[in-house]
């Protein structure tokens, strides 16, 4: 007998038929013996709805009274998964956050998760029952109602698996697993039996939009082995779980296109400490996502200068810009580009560590197919370039063929 | 600076314009001073949506998971309000019925209120804050959440008062108030300034259809003072309190016609003890809502015999048939009349206690009009009587005109 943490996304419980869906695959485990807790978000479109309403009262509604009105999405969720449970002859309860004994901090719409005290969970699972809680919700130690911001429901899941100590938590969602390149680019993609926790962090942040970063991280540093698996169909997923010795045999695990990204350049700026700094903590106070960042000496004016690049998502490129007009007086660079046009090419591997020449080996493959190269980044464990978006599809292919096949 | 107790139906938070307007009410009171703490129903649709989302699911869904389910109709309008009152720079605080300490028993869908600690009302409210409480719904001792039941969101209103010792208690409603009778049946029906809890009380179970008994049971067993008044205009509405002696002047407070009652008898019942506990007994298992009970000698057959009448809700007519029909062979009468075409007029006043001959007077008003009058039923307040339905309207013009006029 297992314990299992079954997360199911807003997609898998989007109408009855969907919720019911769910319950007959939670049957099939219960079935077998194992003692389920399952997670599920709000049925799709319902948080929309409910912000639409929020939003036709007051631009800015308070956050307190966001996750009051938002929490109330996955307290249906729940109740209906319980209720279609019943009519499959499963005892089943529902929990909200608060009641599962998730207690968070009380940052309003992206609280963190302080402690779980999962007393009524282990109640209702002893005494035979499927539980059923409410994901992207808790409470505060003074009982405030909190909501933790996207990907919560994961996040969820994931706290509770490690509170628990569940033997398996899957992740469902609408993709089999996660693949080592997208499908839709790469037609020789194949999916990953698994994959370790720093290599999921990677794609994650890379635009492989399987789950946010920080349930990754949760799981990495809980040791919370999880699987992200299909609610359409009975496929087996990814396991998601700490690098093994037999995973450094694989020197790339995935390549990633990100084509949501933008580049803007400070040209000549004063070769004096302290620059780079002035230009970061402006764009952070401006909550500007930055990315990859690069700085070389400028081959432009007389005085000593250097050209600062970084990229950042294309939606922040606006902002971003605001912000760095604003320094001009203050810094005195000599003048700002920008590109939309680029692509962020990545391969990842928990390889790359014990490999040499990994990066070789892809600017060749790139300089063959006659792509240029703009910024490069790199870890541990993931090689980053920026590419002419016009190419990324191409070049994604051609280093997928020559790491992966 | 006075406590104010007020409660918002459905209709009255229906849409987003509708909880600006109840803000805004909210934002005058508070202008003078006032502290204000505001109960809210589900916007009208949502509970039945819901509703329908689970009998989508299940035919019968478990009572503790429609709680869960519907006690996010009012946990969705608190925090919309809330937004709302925060739009007029008012500062406001939503609470669910848990958060305010309203703790019930276990019964499930009909919840009763235990008792109600409310501490984060008061300290709310200590700090300047609105408070928005959810109304129709508790939780358990245990944490379970439970809601009350039809006309929920009264007794909410009025258990809060009482708990906070309110100054007044405001039941916002689509009428202005408490009429003589139903001014779409008596044109020259007028509004009362103050009703009696037992005139009320009787007045609610004669199809007036204002409130709910409990809630008027509640404020009296409480002594809460509360008016029933119109979230559509500022005029004043109707005082619901315990009687006075001057309420004794006034012999008939008003006039009612219940069109929706259905009459059964059962002809020639064997006069012996036990018949009548018999049947009631069946009844009241069946759930079978009776209401007039009369029993008279019967003129049929030989053996010394009994007719014995009711009356019930037309809905379930043929849920007590069929109970009648199953205990003919265990009691033996000789057969069973039905009516559907009675209504029940009734007139209710506490000056009746210290007037004679109110009865008389009503008949012979009747008699002059042409109604035959059937069953009679007469309590220390109320008289009614069941005569026939397409005389129900003149009929109820007549006595109001002969009482109130």
């Amino acid at each position: 007998m297992a314990l299992i943490v079954q997360k199911y996304g807003g997609t898998s419980v989007g109408n009855t038929d969907r919720i019911k869906n769910v319950a007959a695959r939670v049957a099939k485990y219960h079935a077998q013996g194992d003692q389920i807790v399952v997670v599920v978000s709000a049925m799709s479109g319902v948080t929309d709805g409910l912000i639409k309403l929020a939003k036709d009262i007051a631009l800015l509604p308070s956050e307190r009274e966001m996750d009051m009105l938002l929490a109330t999405g996955e307290q249906q969720t729940i109740a209906l998964t319980a209720i279609a449970l019943h009519a499959l002859k499963i005892p089943a309860v529902s929990l909200t956050g608060a009641q599962a004994g998730i207690v968070t901090d009380s940052v309003h719409t992206k609280a963190k998760i302080h402690n779980i005290t999962p007393r009524q969970v282990h109640e209702q699972l002893d005494s035979g029952h499927v539980v059923i809680v409410a994901g992207f919700q808790g409470e505060t130690a003074q009982g405030q109602i909190t909501t933790l911001g996207r990907g919560g429901s994961d996040l969820t899941a994931i706290a509770l698996a490690a509170a628990l100590k569940a033997d398996l938590c899957q992740i469902y969602t609408d993709v089999d697993g996660v693949y080592t390149a997208d499908p839709r680019l790469v037609p020789t993609a194949t999916k990953l039996s698994e994959i370790s926790y720093d290599e999921m962090l990677e794609l994650a942040s890379l635009g492989a939009k399987v789950m946010q970063s920080r349930s990754v991280e949760f799981a990495k540093k809980f040791g919370v082995v999880f699987e992200v698996r299909s609610s359409l169909n009975d496929n087996p997923g990814t396991l998601v779980k700490e690098e093994t010795k037999s995973m450094e045999g694989v020197v790339v695990r995935g390549v990633a296109l990100d084509k949501n990204q933008a580049k803007i350049t400070l040209v000549g700026v004063p070769d004096k400490p302290g620059m780079a700094a002035r230009v970061f903590k402006a764009l952070g106070d401006a909550t500007v996502n930055v990315d990859m960042i690069v700085q070389n000496i400028s081959h432009g004016g007389g005085a000593a200068a250097t050209d600062l690049s970084f990229t950042t998502d294309k939606p922040d490129l606006l902002k971003a810009q605001k912000v760095i007009d604003g320094l001009k007086p203050e810094i005195g660079f000599r003048e700002v580009l920008t590109d939309e046009k680029i692509g962020k090419l990545s391969i990842v591997g928990v390889g790359m560590k014990s490999h040499t020449g990994v990066a070789g080996k892809m600017f060749d493959v790139l300089a063959r197919e006659g792509v240029n190269i703009g910024m490069i980044s790199t870890s541990e464990i993931k090689i980053s370039v920026t590419i002419d978006l016009a190419l990324g599809e191409a070049a994604t292919r051609a280093v997928h063929a020559a790491f992966i096949g």
